[in-house]
């Protein structure tokens, strides 16, 4: 069997509209529980649509995925200015994609990473390759402390996703963001900055 | 129809089997998808004897959780000593908790709850109600402060299990406990007994 994976360009709003019907899927299920078939009809398409135009649904998850959190647009903006308060920005712009309607692509990546091993394989390749390498390349600070700052600043950010958007721990739930920008911007900059335990 | 939920004494064997084999099935396949049949199987008992002693598959897993993080126990160990270290010693504890075998039933638990409302709110209950109220009531800050404190200390110790135990993004995966505690001990100091945000 082949699979065709080509794009037919012109047809942006179908598209646009598997991909929403996907991260909604995606986001309330689960990426085992979200069939192609579910999704192609919440988009109301045909299921081998959906196939010609991403493949499978693991190319499906990524380009769900992918769309909200471009790191290569959004990595960028945020570690312009000033390096002391570049643990600001990166809070106040990581909540900023979450508290959009495209957090619940994050929601979906959450929930498939901690009950399917692929997609935790997935969200280690997406958070180490796509944002924590940009980010720390960009910083000037020692190679070999790269990975551990890097996983560091993962485990801050990943559970305030977490107790925000999947736990809703309150007050965290609801706080305005410049209050966790606040609070949370010190940790990442000392994990990106600071000194590390020898 | 009424439900037995009471413990036959003197046969502790066979519920410590019965919850070992709940730990596993909750950890490997999630609250949902482990079932009471497939858990009295795995620990050669009838399904009838599981609800009997502990009534619904609900009670089996707040039994399976409870057991291996008794905060009752746990807390008070960890907040002993020097105040300006409660943060580092709190990390050492929760690790160790998670680092032990007993540690599946915490990741039992962070799976049920991304993917199941009752399970969240379980969590939710759970961490603040037997942790973090234990561990603020003991440290003298600002009533009003409590919960702010409490769920900025639960993002960052939650991300830190995910991270280590269910994404397992190395360096943090594998990296030995006291490096962890010097990492993030000063986080939970901070977001305990530090300036909050006005």
């Amino acid at each position: 069997m082949t699979r065709r994976t080509g794009r037919r360009p012109g047809r942006p709003g179908t598209r646009e509209a598997i991909l929403d019907a996907a991260r909604t899927a995606f986001a309330e299920r689960g990426f085992d529980a979200a069939s192609i078939r579910s999704i192609a009809g919440a988009a109301e398409v045909d299921p081998a649509l959906v196939h010609h135009y991403f493949g499978s649904k693991d190319q499906l998850f990524l380009a769900a995925m992918n769309f909200p959190i471009d790191p290569g647009q959004v990595v960028p903006k945020a570690l312009a200015g000033d390096r002391d308060a570049v643990g600001e920005r990166l809070v106040r712009t990581f909540l900023g994609v979450w508290d959009s309607p495209a957090g619940s692509a994050g929601v979906a990546l959450m929930r498939s990473a901690v009950s399917n091993e692929w997609t935790a394989r997935l969200l280690r390749e997406f958070v180490t390759t796509q944002v924590l390498r940009r980010v720390l390349e960009n910083l000037d600070v020692d190679p070999a402390e790269l990975p551990l700052r890097g996983s560091l600043v993962a485990t801050q950010m990943i559970g305030l996703a977490m107790m925000r958007h999947v736990v809703r721990l309150e007050p965290v739930a609801s706080a305005d963001l410049e209050t966790l920008v606040a609070a949370i911007g010190p940790t990442i900059q000392r994990y990106l900055t600071g000194p590390l335990p020898s």
